[in-house]
């Protein structure tokens, strides 16, 4: 039997769109700071082990961590207008403490969500509208230094430096996804920028899924969906991981898209 | 009349160091944790004004900026070995809050001490030691992503973080120095490494007073002296603040080396 794979967030829209698409891929530990309502519990991980804790408790971290394979890390403040007293407690020392306990539980592998808004500030007035549209060719591509948006994403791309700090000094894999603008049935209307760094619910899944099996090192990564209009590389996603999206928000058709049952 | 710097951490080593060097060529307000030793007032600040106040008090930061041209950030904890909660509290919260302080204080300039510990982890063990010899090219440049050699190093990262994020948002100008190894009268001996890294106190100083004279939006430097043995590049430092170092590592002297007076 494989090791369990822990989720933080469980019950956040990442979560939710992770256990809707490869719930039945991997033996999952739950973990919340809530009790997952009935409805956050897919049938595919109906016997999925619950955790609900804080991610700043390192003691409790360490008991879902025990004998885990991998972690995936979610939970945090998802609020881009989040205040810097939550930030700094939900999403810089949370993530601290998820890596810390990761190596004293010994996990080998954290996949960790990071976000747009690590890069935000690289949508300057010269370069938009022009970047998000399919002629431009501008694209970041992962190795770029952070250019955070917004305390939210000043936080988000701490973790990625502690993701950095922690595979470099202890040699845990870490990839970190930056995350675009996900959505469940289909890609924003009439918002360029929204279309650009769409992300599917199944490509969400799927991306996450290649980072629980594909082989690096320390690794940031884009996650959008195949997009005409993009202004993110997904060529590292391809090569390393092996991401191979399906969706792209200029194919998208409003009426029975398959997207919306994922 | 010019406005007044305002130097956290003014009794700390690059304080000093700072002080010594450059202390009448600006008019200084000196804050510290605890009130400065007579003999960290050096002479030619004696008419400084003095705030005891630690940086994680936003209050205390306001009023020491009101109406100061810029700031100087050094405070912190500058253990490499430091703990989480501490770096976490002094060195990033206490960050956020000088530059958060600044916003509302109008403060048009911010030069932030980071350290070589933001890029340590690029010594890897297939570089050393030939990277600290005079034969090897590699070079840092300051537009890397951060690999930091330890929790230290992080929060002095995430510290570059924040003042990406602040010039980004609200213009302020941002100079974060990544200062080497910080000797008073001369570099290491037999350490290549701290010979790679050395920042002479009188370069140290005159690298600050470029940074408070200099035209920047944005800028991740390098301070070290102009050694033979080098890793990291000074060219950014010389182009855009006009750093021009007078001490090689590998040209002093042991006997009665000027640098002993500075």
């Amino acid at each position: 039997m494989a090791q369990p794979v822990l989720l933080t967030g469980a019950g956040g829209r990442v979560g939710q769109a992770i256990l809707r698409g490869i719930g039945d891929e991997h033996d999952w530990r739950l973990l919340d700071r809530e009790p997952l309502a009935a409805d956050r519990i897919p049938d595919r991980v109906a016997d999925a082990d619950l955790y609900v804790a804080d991610v700043t408790d390192m003691d409790a971290l360490r008991d879902a961590m025990e004998d885990v394979e991998a972690v995936v890390h979610l939970a945090g403040d998802p609020r881009t207008d989040a205040s810097w007293e939550s930030v700094l407690r939900n999403n810089i020392d949370g993530t601290q403490t998820v890596f810390e306990a990761a190596v004293d539980a010994g996990v080998d592998r954290i996949a960790y969500a990071s976000s747009n808004h690590a890069v935000g500030h690289y949508e300057t007035d010269e370069r938009t509208p022009g970047m998000y549209r399919t002629d431009d060719d501008y694209r970041l591509d992962g190795t770029e230094f952070p250019r955070p948006s917004n305390l939210y994403g000043v936080s988000k791309a701490t973790g990625e430096l502690l993701g950095r700090y922690y595979h470099d000094e202890y040699g845990i894999d870490v990839v970190c996804v930056r995350i675009g603008n996900l959505t469940r049935s289909h890609p924003p209307r009439e918002y360029e920028r929204g279309q650009a760094m769409w992300l599917s619910h199944r490509d969400c899944a799927h991306l996450f899924d290649r980072c629980l099996r594909a082989d690096y090192d320390f690794e940031i990564v884009y996650g959008i969906s195949d997009n005409d209009r993009k202004y993110y590389s997904i060529d590292r996603a391809r090569e390393v991981l092996g991401y191979n999206p399906r969706d792209n928000s200029a194919q998208y058709t409003f009426e029975g898209d398959p997207r919306d049952d994922v």
